[in-house]
Protein backbone atom coordinates (compact mmCIF):
# COMPACT_ATOMS: atom_id res chain seq x y z
CA UNK A 1 0.00 0.00 0.00
CA UNK A 2 1.74 2.54 -0.85
CA UNK A 3 -0.05 6.55 -0.37
CA UNK A 4 0.46 9.52 -2.53
CA UNK A 5 2.10 11.25 0.51
CA UNK A 6 5.86 10.13 1.60
CA UNK A 7 4.46 12.03 5.21
CA UNK A 8 1.40 9.99 5.75
CA UNK A 9 3.46 6.85 4.39
CA UNK A 10 5.97 7.34 6.78
CA UNK A 11 3.65 7.95 9.76
CA UNK A 12 1.57 4.80 8.99
CA UNK A 13 5.11 2.84 8.83
CA UNK A 14 6.15 4.06 12.09
CA UNK A 15 2.61 3.70 13.79
CA UNK A 16 2.43 -0.26 12.17
CA UNK A 17 5.63 -0.96 14.71
CA UNK A 18 3.57 -1.01 17.89
CA UNK A 19 2.61 -4.59 18.59
CA UNK A 20 -0.31 -5.15 17.17
CA UNK A 21 -0.93 -2.66 14.70
CA UNK A 22 -1.54 -3.81 11.78
CA UNK A 23 -1.12 -1.53 8.32
CA UNK A 24 -4.85 -0.77 8.09
CA UNK A 25 -4.91 0.34 11.94
CA UNK A 26 -2.32 2.61 11.36
CA UNK A 27 -3.45 4.23 8.72
CA UNK A 28 -7.21 5.03 10.77
CA UNK A 29 -5.02 6.01 13.37
CA UNK A 30 -2.59 7.80 11.75
CA UNK A 31 -6.01 9.55 9.84
CA UNK A 32 -7.58 10.23 13.30
CA UNK A 33 -4.54 11.89 14.18
CA UNK A 34 -4.72 14.14 11.00
CA UNK A 35 -7.79 15.35 12.50
CA UNK A 36 -6.74 16.59 15.28
CA UNK A 37 -5.35 20.17 16.16
CA UNK A 38 -1.74 20.51 15.50
CA UNK A 39 -1.18 21.50 19.55
CA UNK A 40 -2.86 17.98 20.36
CA UNK A 41 -0.79 16.19 18.29
CA UNK A 42 2.16 17.77 19.40
CA UNK A 43 0.72 17.32 23.19
CA UNK A 44 0.35 13.19 22.06
CA UNK A 45 3.71 12.76 20.77
CA UNK A 46 5.58 15.06 23.82
CA UNK A 47 4.32 12.58 26.32
CA UNK A 48 5.73 9.48 24.00
CA UNK A 49 8.86 11.41 23.77
CA UNK A 50 9.44 12.62 27.24
CA UNK A 51 8.35 9.31 29.18
CA UNK A 52 11.45 7.83 26.80
CA UNK A 53 13.66 10.33 27.21
CA UNK A 54 12.76 11.33 31.05
CA UNK A 55 11.69 8.12 33.00
CA UNK A 56 14.50 6.43 34.88
CA UNK A 57 14.51 3.14 36.86
CA UNK A 58 14.12 3.26 40.19
CA UNK A 59 17.71 3.14 41.99
CA UNK A 60 16.08 0.50 44.85
CA UNK A 61 13.47 -1.58 43.18
CA UNK A 62 14.58 -1.13 39.35
CA UNK A 63 10.17 -0.33 38.53
CA UNK A 64 10.17 2.76 36.49
CA UNK A 65 10.57 6.22 37.96
CA UNK A 66 10.13 9.66 37.36
CA UNK A 67 12.59 10.79 40.20
CA UNK A 68 15.81 8.71 41.76
CA UNK A 69 13.58 6.15 43.32
CA UNK A 70 10.38 5.51 42.34
CA UNK A 71 6.68 6.60 44.19
CA UNK A 72 6.13 3.38 45.61
CA UNK A 73 10.03 3.03 47.45
CA UNK A 74 9.32 6.69 48.23
CA UNK A 75 6.20 6.14 50.46
CA UNK A 76 6.99 6.13 53.88
CA UNK A 77 3.92 4.43 54.99
CA UNK A 78 4.52 1.04 52.73
CA UNK A 79 6.47 -1.63 54.73
CA UNK A 80 10.00 -2.11 53.60
CA UNK A 81 10.85 -5.16 55.44
CA UNK A 82 8.72 -7.12 52.54
CA UNK A 83 9.87 -7.46 49.46
CA UNK A 84 7.42 -8.57 46.16
CA UNK A 85 9.09 -9.82 43.02
CA UNK A 86 7.17 -9.32 40.19
CA UNK A 87 8.44 -10.03 36.11
CA UNK A 88 7.82 -6.16 35.27
CA UNK A 89 6.07 -3.20 35.79
CA UNK A 90 2.62 -4.65 34.35
CA UNK A 91 2.37 -6.89 37.37
CA UNK A 92 3.46 -3.81 39.86
CA UNK A 93 0.11 -2.03 38.34
CA UNK A 94 -1.96 -5.23 38.83
CA UNK A 95 -1.18 -5.82 42.10
CA UNK A 96 -1.35 -2.18 43.02
CA UNK A 97 -4.75 -2.49 41.51
CA UNK A 98 -6.04 -5.16 44.41
CA UNK A 99 -4.82 -2.97 47.35
CA UNK A 100 -4.27 -6.13 49.35
CA UNK A 101 0.16 -5.49 49.45
CA UNK A 102 1.75 -2.74 51.69
CA UNK A 103 5.64 -3.30 50.79
CA UNK A 104 7.80 -2.68 48.14
CA UNK A 105 8.65 -4.03 45.06
CA UNK A 106 11.79 -5.44 43.31
CA UNK A 107 11.05 -5.62 39.05
CA UNK A 108 12.95 -8.38 38.15
CA UNK A 109 12.23 -7.00 33.92
CA UNK A 110 11.74 -10.79 33.02
CA UNK A 111 11.85 -14.02 33.74
CA UNK A 112 14.91 -17.20 33.58
CA UNK A 113 14.68 -18.13 29.92
CA UNK A 114 17.37 -20.95 28.81
CA UNK A 115 15.71 -20.89 25.06
CA UNK A 116 15.74 -17.12 24.62
CA UNK A 117 19.60 -16.81 26.57
CA UNK A 118 17.60 -15.21 29.68
CA UNK A 119 19.73 -16.28 32.47
CA UNK A 120 20.01 -14.60 35.90
CA UNK A 121 22.66 -11.83 34.93
CA UNK A 122 20.37 -10.46 32.17
CA UNK A 123 17.43 -9.81 34.62
CA UNK A 124 17.84 -7.25 38.07
CA UNK A 125 18.53 -10.52 40.09
CA UNK A 126 22.02 -9.45 41.49
CA UNK A 127 20.22 -5.83 42.36
CA UNK A 128 17.68 -7.83 44.40
CA UNK A 129 20.20 -9.88 46.48
CA UNK A 130 22.25 -6.80 46.78
CA UNK A 131 19.16 -5.40 48.06
CA UNK A 132 18.34 -7.67 50.79
CA UNK A 133 21.88 -7.92 51.85
CA UNK A 134 22.11 -4.70 52.37
CA UNK A 135 19.06 -3.68 54.14
CA UNK A 136 19.52 -6.85 56.66
CA UNK A 137 21.93 -4.61 58.18
CA UNK A 138 19.83 -1.93 58.71
CA UNK A 139 17.81 -0.80 61.43
CA UNK A 140 15.16 -2.78 62.26
CA UNK A 141 11.68 -1.60 60.83
CA UNK A 142 13.87 -1.13 57.33
CA UNK A 143 15.08 -5.15 57.64
CA UNK A 144 14.06 -7.12 54.45
CA UNK A 145 11.87 -9.98 56.85
CA UNK A 146 10.20 -11.53 53.71
CA UNK A 147 10.05 -11.82 49.76
CA UNK A 148 7.30 -12.84 48.20
CA UNK A 149 7.63 -14.55 44.42
CA UNK A 150 4.66 -13.13 42.52
CA UNK A 151 5.99 -14.87 38.97
CA UNK A 152 3.84 -16.05 36.92
CA UNK A 153 3.04 -19.76 36.73
CA UNK A 154 4.38 -20.95 33.62
CA UNK A 155 8.00 -22.81 33.32
CA UNK A 156 10.37 -20.05 33.11
CA UNK A 157 8.22 -18.46 36.28
CA UNK A 158 9.00 -21.65 38.23
CA UNK A 159 12.54 -21.68 36.84
CA UNK A 160 12.98 -18.35 38.35
CA UNK A 161 11.24 -18.95 41.53
CA UNK A 162 13.21 -21.89 41.92
CA UNK A 163 16.46 -20.40 41.65
CA UNK A 164 15.76 -16.97 43.40
CA UNK A 165 14.42 -19.00 46.62
CA UNK A 166 17.54 -21.42 46.58
CA UNK A 167 19.89 -17.82 47.00
CA UNK A 168 17.58 -15.93 49.17
CA UNK A 169 17.13 -18.56 51.27
CA UNK A 170 21.19 -18.59 51.92
CA UNK A 171 20.54 -15.29 53.37
CA UNK A 172 18.65 -15.79 55.53
CA UNK A 173 15.06 -14.39 54.54
CA UNK A 174 11.61 -15.86 54.58
CA UNK A 175 10.57 -16.74 51.16
CA UNK A 176 6.94 -17.16 50.22
CA UNK A 177 5.20 -17.03 46.91
CA UNK A 178 1.43 -15.99 45.38
CA UNK A 179 -1.35 -18.56 46.02
CA UNK A 180 -2.36 -20.75 43.39
CA UNK A 181 -5.79 -21.86 42.96
CA UNK A 182 -9.09 -21.70 41.89
CA UNK A 183 -10.25 -18.31 40.56
CA UNK A 184 -12.53 -16.27 42.48
CA UNK A 185 -16.11 -16.49 41.03
CA UNK A 186 -15.24 -19.90 38.58
CA UNK A 187 -16.37 -23.59 38.76
CA UNK A 188 -14.65 -26.31 39.78
CA UNK A 189 -15.35 -27.75 36.21
CA UNK A 190 -13.28 -25.06 34.46
CA UNK A 191 -9.98 -25.36 36.13
CA UNK A 192 -7.34 -27.24 34.66
CA UNK A 193 -5.83 -30.24 36.65
CA UNK A 194 -2.68 -29.09 37.86
CA UNK A 195 -4.57 -25.72 38.95
CA UNK A 196 -7.42 -28.08 40.66
CA UNK A 197 -4.41 -30.19 42.43
CA UNK A 198 -2.69 -27.45 43.24
CA UNK A 199 -5.42 -25.98 45.43
CA UNK A 200 -6.19 -29.29 46.88
CA UNK A 201 -2.87 -29.85 47.95
CA UNK A 202 -2.72 -26.30 49.33
CA UNK A 203 -6.12 -26.40 51.30
CA UNK A 204 -6.35 -24.47 54.44
CA UNK A 205 -8.25 -23.69 57.39
CA UNK A 206 -12.22 -22.76 56.58
CA UNK A 207 -11.59 -20.60 59.89
CA UNK A 208 -8.26 -19.00 58.42
CA UNK A 209 -10.54 -17.57 55.47
CA UNK A 210 -12.95 -16.00 57.63
CA UNK A 211 -10.63 -13.99 59.32
CA UNK A 212 -9.81 -12.07 56.70
CA UNK B 1 -5.26 2.71 37.04
CA UNK B 2 -2.79 4.86 38.34
CA UNK B 3 0.79 4.10 38.11
CA UNK B 4 4.25 5.29 39.84
CA UNK B 5 5.03 7.20 37.21
CA UNK B 6 3.46 10.43 36.16
CA UNK B 7 5.63 10.16 32.61
CA UNK B 8 4.17 6.56 31.67
CA UNK B 9 0.58 7.77 33.10
CA UNK B 10 0.34 10.80 31.13
CA UNK B 11 1.98 8.45 27.92
CA UNK B 12 -0.53 5.99 28.53
CA UNK B 13 -3.57 8.40 28.55
CA UNK B 14 -2.55 9.68 25.40
CA UNK B 15 -2.16 6.81 23.73
CA UNK B 16 -5.65 6.04 24.89
CA UNK B 17 -7.03 8.69 23.33
CA UNK B 18 -6.55 6.67 20.01
CA UNK B 19 -9.99 5.15 18.78
CA UNK B 20 -10.41 1.66 19.32
CA UNK B 21 -6.78 1.34 21.78
CA UNK B 22 -8.06 0.79 25.48
CA UNK B 23 -5.81 1.70 28.28
CA UNK B 24 -4.47 -1.55 28.73
CA UNK B 25 -3.75 -1.66 25.29
CA UNK B 26 -2.07 1.50 25.84
CA UNK B 27 -0.29 0.74 28.24
CA UNK B 28 1.41 -2.42 26.51
CA UNK B 29 2.60 -0.02 23.81
CA UNK B 30 3.93 2.27 26.25
CA UNK B 31 6.27 -0.91 27.80
CA UNK B 32 7.24 -1.48 24.04
CA UNK B 33 8.31 1.92 23.16
CA UNK B 34 9.42 2.20 26.65
CA UNK B 35 12.06 -1.20 25.55
CA UNK B 36 13.33 1.03 22.21
CA UNK B 37 16.56 3.28 21.93
CA UNK B 38 15.59 6.59 22.51
CA UNK B 39 16.23 7.81 18.91
CA UNK B 40 13.75 5.49 17.86
CA UNK B 41 11.14 6.84 19.51
CA UNK B 42 12.23 10.06 18.21
CA UNK B 43 12.04 8.65 14.79
CA UNK B 44 8.08 7.76 15.85
CA UNK B 45 7.31 11.00 17.20
CA UNK B 46 8.48 13.28 14.18
CA UNK B 47 7.02 11.11 11.74
CA UNK B 48 3.59 11.78 13.71
CA UNK B 49 4.38 15.37 14.44
CA UNK B 50 5.95 16.09 10.63
CA UNK B 51 2.50 14.61 9.27
CA UNK B 52 0.57 16.61 11.39
CA UNK B 53 2.69 19.37 10.84
CA UNK B 54 3.14 19.39 7.42
CA UNK B 55 0.71 17.93 5.40
CA UNK B 56 -1.27 19.95 3.47
CA UNK B 57 -4.61 19.53 1.27
CA UNK B 58 -4.37 19.42 -2.52
CA UNK B 59 -5.68 22.54 -4.15
CA UNK B 60 -7.17 20.63 -7.12
CA UNK B 61 -8.79 17.18 -5.56
CA UNK B 62 -8.86 17.88 -1.51
CA UNK B 63 -6.34 14.70 -0.81
CA UNK B 64 -4.07 15.46 1.47
CA UNK B 65 -0.40 16.02 -0.29
CA UNK B 66 2.95 16.96 0.53
CA UNK B 67 3.05 19.95 -1.89
CA UNK B 68 0.32 22.27 -3.35
CA UNK B 69 -0.84 19.72 -5.72
CA UNK B 70 -0.72 16.16 -4.90
CA UNK B 71 0.83 13.14 -6.67
CA UNK B 72 -1.80 11.81 -8.08
CA UNK B 73 -2.97 15.12 -9.44
CA UNK B 74 0.47 15.98 -10.15
CA UNK B 75 0.72 12.75 -13.11
CA UNK B 76 0.96 13.52 -16.30
CA UNK B 77 -0.11 10.10 -17.24
CA UNK B 78 -3.50 10.20 -15.45
CA UNK B 79 -6.77 10.97 -17.12
CA UNK B 80 -7.16 14.14 -15.87
CA UNK B 81 -10.93 14.30 -18.13
CA UNK B 82 -12.47 11.74 -15.40
CA UNK B 83 -12.85 12.45 -11.92
CA UNK B 84 -13.68 9.77 -8.97
CA UNK B 85 -15.66 11.51 -6.05
CA UNK B 86 -14.86 9.84 -3.14
CA UNK B 87 -15.47 10.19 0.93
CA UNK B 88 -12.17 10.38 2.04
CA UNK B 89 -8.66 9.37 1.57
CA UNK B 90 -9.05 5.88 2.35
CA UNK B 91 -10.93 5.45 -0.80
CA UNK B 92 -8.74 6.65 -2.98
CA UNK B 93 -5.97 4.33 -1.26
CA UNK B 94 -8.52 1.21 -1.73
CA UNK B 95 -9.43 2.38 -5.47
CA UNK B 96 -5.60 3.17 -6.18
CA UNK B 97 -5.05 -0.65 -4.92
CA UNK B 98 -7.51 -2.37 -7.64
CA UNK B 99 -5.23 -0.24 -10.29
CA UNK B 100 -8.71 -0.54 -12.28
CA UNK B 101 -8.72 3.61 -12.24
CA UNK B 102 -6.66 5.96 -13.97
CA UNK B 103 -8.23 9.58 -13.81
CA UNK B 104 -8.11 11.73 -10.82
CA UNK B 105 -10.23 11.90 -7.59
CA UNK B 106 -12.03 14.42 -5.40
CA UNK B 107 -12.15 13.74 -1.60
CA UNK B 108 -15.39 14.94 -0.39
CA UNK B 109 -14.24 14.84 2.96
CA UNK B 110 -17.75 13.00 4.48
CA UNK B 111 -21.17 12.28 3.18
CA UNK B 112 -24.16 14.72 3.74
CA UNK B 113 -25.45 13.31 6.56
CA UNK B 114 -28.56 15.69 8.25
CA UNK B 115 -28.57 13.86 11.60
CA UNK B 116 -25.20 14.42 12.28
CA UNK B 117 -25.47 18.45 10.84
CA UNK B 118 -23.70 17.57 7.72
CA UNK B 119 -24.57 19.36 4.61
CA UNK B 120 -23.20 19.96 1.34
CA UNK B 121 -21.22 23.29 2.94
CA UNK B 122 -19.49 20.95 5.35
CA UNK B 123 -17.77 18.87 2.26
CA UNK B 124 -15.94 19.86 -0.41
CA UNK B 125 -18.66 19.76 -2.65
CA UNK B 126 -18.06 23.83 -3.86
CA UNK B 127 -14.63 23.13 -4.80
CA UNK B 128 -16.05 20.22 -7.06
CA UNK B 129 -18.43 21.71 -8.66
CA UNK B 130 -15.65 24.71 -9.49
CA UNK B 131 -13.22 22.41 -10.65
CA UNK B 132 -15.67 21.38 -13.03
CA UNK B 133 -16.75 24.65 -13.79
CA UNK B 134 -12.80 25.40 -14.74
CA UNK B 135 -11.68 22.45 -16.49
CA UNK B 136 -14.88 22.35 -18.44
CA UNK B 137 -12.93 25.49 -20.18
CA UNK B 138 -9.68 24.21 -20.38
CA UNK B 139 -7.97 22.75 -23.01
CA UNK B 140 -9.79 19.34 -24.73
CA UNK B 141 -7.53 17.00 -22.84
CA UNK B 142 -7.70 18.61 -19.56
CA UNK B 143 -11.30 19.13 -19.55
CA UNK B 144 -13.79 16.75 -17.38
CA UNK B 145 -15.69 14.42 -19.26
CA UNK B 146 -16.94 12.44 -16.33
CA UNK B 147 -17.31 12.59 -12.84
CA UNK B 148 -17.46 8.89 -11.02
CA UNK B 149 -19.48 8.89 -7.75
CA UNK B 150 -17.63 6.12 -5.18
CA UNK B 151 -19.82 6.73 -2.45
CA UNK B 152 -20.83 3.90 -0.06
CA UNK B 153 -24.15 2.23 -0.27
CA UNK B 154 -25.44 4.16 2.80
CA UNK B 155 -28.51 6.19 3.11
CA UNK B 156 -26.07 9.10 3.50
CA UNK B 157 -23.59 7.98 0.59
CA UNK B 158 -27.17 7.73 -1.58
CA UNK B 159 -28.21 11.07 -0.63
CA UNK B 160 -24.57 12.35 -1.52
CA UNK B 161 -25.07 11.04 -4.81
CA UNK B 162 -28.44 12.37 -5.38
CA UNK B 163 -27.11 15.32 -4.43
CA UNK B 164 -23.84 15.64 -6.60
CA UNK B 165 -25.69 14.05 -9.91
CA UNK B 166 -28.35 17.42 -9.87
CA UNK B 167 -25.95 19.78 -9.38
CA UNK B 168 -23.31 17.51 -11.93
CA UNK B 169 -26.07 17.23 -14.31
CA UNK B 170 -26.49 20.77 -14.65
CA UNK B 171 -23.21 21.52 -15.88
CA UNK B 172 -23.76 18.97 -18.76
CA UNK B 173 -21.16 16.78 -17.23
CA UNK B 174 -21.72 12.82 -17.45
CA UNK B 175 -21.78 11.24 -14.10
CA UNK B 176 -21.92 7.62 -13.42
CA UNK B 177 -21.56 5.20 -10.47
CA UNK B 178 -19.58 2.49 -9.23
CA UNK B 179 -21.49 -0.65 -10.01
CA UNK B 180 -23.40 -2.53 -6.79
CA UNK B 181 -23.64 -6.28 -6.93
CA UNK B 182 -22.65 -9.58 -5.81
CA UNK B 183 -18.70 -9.86 -4.45
CA UNK B 184 -16.24 -11.70 -6.77
CA UNK B 185 -15.74 -15.17 -5.08
CA UNK B 186 -19.39 -15.26 -3.11
CA UNK B 187 -22.36 -17.08 -3.33
CA UNK B 188 -25.45 -15.39 -4.37
CA UNK B 189 -27.13 -17.07 -0.87
CA UNK B 190 -24.91 -14.88 0.97
CA UNK B 191 -25.79 -10.95 -0.41
CA UNK B 192 -28.68 -9.35 0.80
CA UNK B 193 -31.66 -9.14 -0.95
CA UNK B 194 -30.94 -5.07 -1.85
CA UNK B 195 -27.64 -5.80 -3.38
CA UNK B 196 -28.79 -9.26 -5.01
CA UNK B 197 -31.64 -7.15 -6.53
CA UNK B 198 -29.91 -4.43 -7.65
CA UNK B 199 -26.79 -7.27 -9.67
CA UNK B 200 -30.47 -8.43 -11.53
CA UNK B 201 -31.81 -5.37 -12.46
CA UNK B 202 -28.12 -4.10 -13.84
CA UNK B 203 -27.49 -7.47 -15.30
CA UNK B 204 -24.57 -6.79 -18.61
CA UNK B 205 -24.34 -8.53 -21.36
CA UNK B 206 -21.89 -11.44 -20.60
CA UNK B 207 -19.61 -10.92 -24.00
CA UNK B 208 -19.02 -7.28 -22.19
CA UNK B 209 -17.58 -8.84 -19.12
CA UNK B 210 -15.21 -11.36 -21.71
CA UNK B 211 -13.68 -8.37 -23.09
CA UNK B 212 -12.23 -7.18 -19.86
Amino acid sequence: MTLSSALLDHAVDQLATLPGIGRRTAMRLALELLRREPQEVARFTEAIRRMRDELRRCSRCCNISDEEQCAICRDPRRDAGLICVVEDIRDVIAIEATRQFNGLYHVLGGVISPMEGIGPDELNAAELFDRVRQESIAPNEARVKEVVLALGGTLEGDTTAFYLNRRLNEMGVLVTTIARGISVGSNLDQADEATLGRSIVDRKPYEQLMKR
